[in-house]
């Protein structure tokens, strides 16, 4: 996608063919740029602290945080050291591990001396694999907002999406927001309200960031909003992301995504999830009991960063001082309550019949 | 209740016996102080711009703002204005509109010379009224608490509030959270999931500094967890308060607690919704229709307010620059989602009939 009218994406090798270029996300919306990341230790801490984020791209920073590794150590116990430092950054995107289980399986056959080779190969054709499943996302979820427009009259759809399942969270288009480039695009009139997605305000940052940087009009609203608009009419649709789903279509997804889709549910509005199928985990069954939360830091609930008015980023506190929280950073929403699933290969029903109809090698 | 030791109320006249002082909400957590009011637009002002806050409070604040304005001038014509002046300052707590109409029912029957005295006897007759409503919900509240401590077995009571309903809503003990008060006070094991409540963090700012201040446990969240939370069997029940129900028992409330009772409701967690009577729209049927919403401004989402490093309270841009932002400051929860209401004269059903067993005087 573009910044300033410069297509980029959101990981890429520079030059010299094997320092990998990131969009530092945390610097978002307020400063652009680009972090370099030159060690396996490095892609381990981009990711764990959210310098990148969302499920496609943690588990594509991982595969070429492999390639980074095998530079220094390209035996099986730099393979085996590498892997278990990436797969321990983040519990529950299951990208991640699918991801390090592909380049482990790949690399464990290659001679050593090609796996440095193999490894920048096997995670650049991933990182073309996501960007193609999301532009596939993104045609297929086009077909449903051209019904909602055409139902509409012409009028604006209003989408309604949950922390940012855009190009920023992929290598390109999104997931999530691909459907709405797509119908932006294609000249059908679209509005998207943003939830700001606390605590990390991934919403108000980096999906109004990205949604404005390609023209399309947006309104941010907190977390709490969301329900009212939707009881008064002002959701068309709404489209989320997700970190994991099960074989049965359970989402797990940023925490607060229950809450809209109950709401959605509430009120007749549909509720879809785009992913591309490496966020599915076939062999989960029940998302509740299955899917690992991660719990993240209590500093997150209780400061919020943000822009001064002297134009520094600063953190300010907003919690009685000395206050407990609790800091779950994902929820179940349960295939009940999800409309359809907006996949690279086209919409089904949340359930392992709709999934495995559209991924029939994963049948039991 | 106390702070430091010492007891306070939200508002008081003081020692000159005609000055009213409020404590700045706006101050809270990290500065305790209070504010003089002398003048009917210091009423306004402090209602306004949310020095204080709360349905009871609202209403109690407005009555001496019509006691401060006949200070100055007692016609009938000072009279209409103060009630004007007061009645725009917030439009979605009903309370605002029922203390006016009383203080003018009341002192338009006053010879002039007698109305300044009046208005001070009516105000202070109110704000003991509310407060003793207050301490009967704490009454009837702690006997549902402990019914479901003894369920649990004397375990912890695990009790989950939107906003701030404790007694910096009120003058005196709160509505959510005065039966919180009354079981700790009687010997039940309680904590509180506190929601930080944006896009003011009423929750994570006042509820928590008052229950800290008084010595019960509590967790902040962000208002995306509690479904999380109510999924896992972390929540025995809900209570909120209410800034208007009507007499069919739906509950306007800050934005965002449809959304928890909705959770609530799919989880099988009861939702209770505490308030005075003083806060019942008798003449209204239909909640979603009929209650007007506040919209807010927009700087309230875009922006946050807190304590910086350095001490000095500060505000930070926290949305990506030009974000256009929505602010609806209440939402509609129906009467069917909620489990009960807690009044100063008991529990009932949230319904017409339900409101009107505990209040015959309202059956029409």
């Amino acid at each position: 996608m573009r910044i300033d009218g410069r297509p980029y994406r959101t990981l890429f090798v520079a030059d010299d063919r094997w320092t990998v270029q990131v969009i530092d996300q945390t610097r978002l919306p307020f400063e652009f740029a680009l972090r370099e990341l030159q060690a396996a230790e490095q892609a381990a801490d981009a990711i764990r602290d959210m310098v990148v984020r969302g499920a496609p791209l943690i588990g594509i920073t991982a595969a070429y945080g492999v390639a980074l590794g095998m530079r220094s150590d390209a035996t099986d116990a730099g393979l085996l050291r590498v892997v278990e430092l990436l797969g321990a950054t983040r519990p529950t995107a299951v990208n991640l591990r699918w991801a390090l289980a592909h380049m482990d399986s790949v690399l464990r056959d290659e001679p050593l001396d090609g796996r440095v080779a193999r490894a920048y190969v096997e995670a650049a054709r991933m990182a073309d694999e996501d960007a193609a499943a999301c532009e596939s996302i993104g045609r297929h979820g086009l077909a449903l907002l051209q019904r909602l427009s055409a139902v509409r009259g012409g009028k604006t759809v209003n989408v309604l999406t949950h922390c940012n399942a855009g190009w920023l969270a992929c290598v390109d288009w999104g997931t999530a927001l691909a459907p709405v480039y797509a119908a932006h695009d294609a000249g059908i009139p679209v509005h998207v309200y943003v939830d700001e997605t606390r605590p990390r305000n991934q919403g108000a940052a980096l999906t109004a960031f990205e949604l404005g940087a390609h023209g399309i009009p947006y309104t941010v609203l907190v977390d709490n909003a969301g329900g009212h608009l939707m009881q008064r009419g002002q959701v068309d649709v709404c489209i989320v992301g997700s970190d994991r789903t099960t074989g049965s279509g359970d989402v797990a997804n940023k925490i607060g995504t229950y809450l809209k889709a109950l709401a959605a549910k509430d009120n007749g509005v549909p509720f879809y999830v785009a992913l591309p199928s490496s966020t599915v985990d076939w062999t989960m069954h029940d998302g509740l009991r299955e899917i690992p939360i991660e719990e993240r830091s209590p500093r997150e609930i209780t400061h919020v960063r943000g822009r001064s008015d002297d134009g520094a980023l600063r953190e300010v506190e907003i919690a009685a001082p000395g206050s407990a929280a609790a800091n779950p950073a994902f929820d179940v929403t349960p295939s009940r309550l999800v409309t359809g699933l907006i996949t690279e290969r086209g919409v089904c029903d949340a359930s392992r019949e709709g999934l495995q109809s559209l991924f029939p090698e994963h049948a039991q």
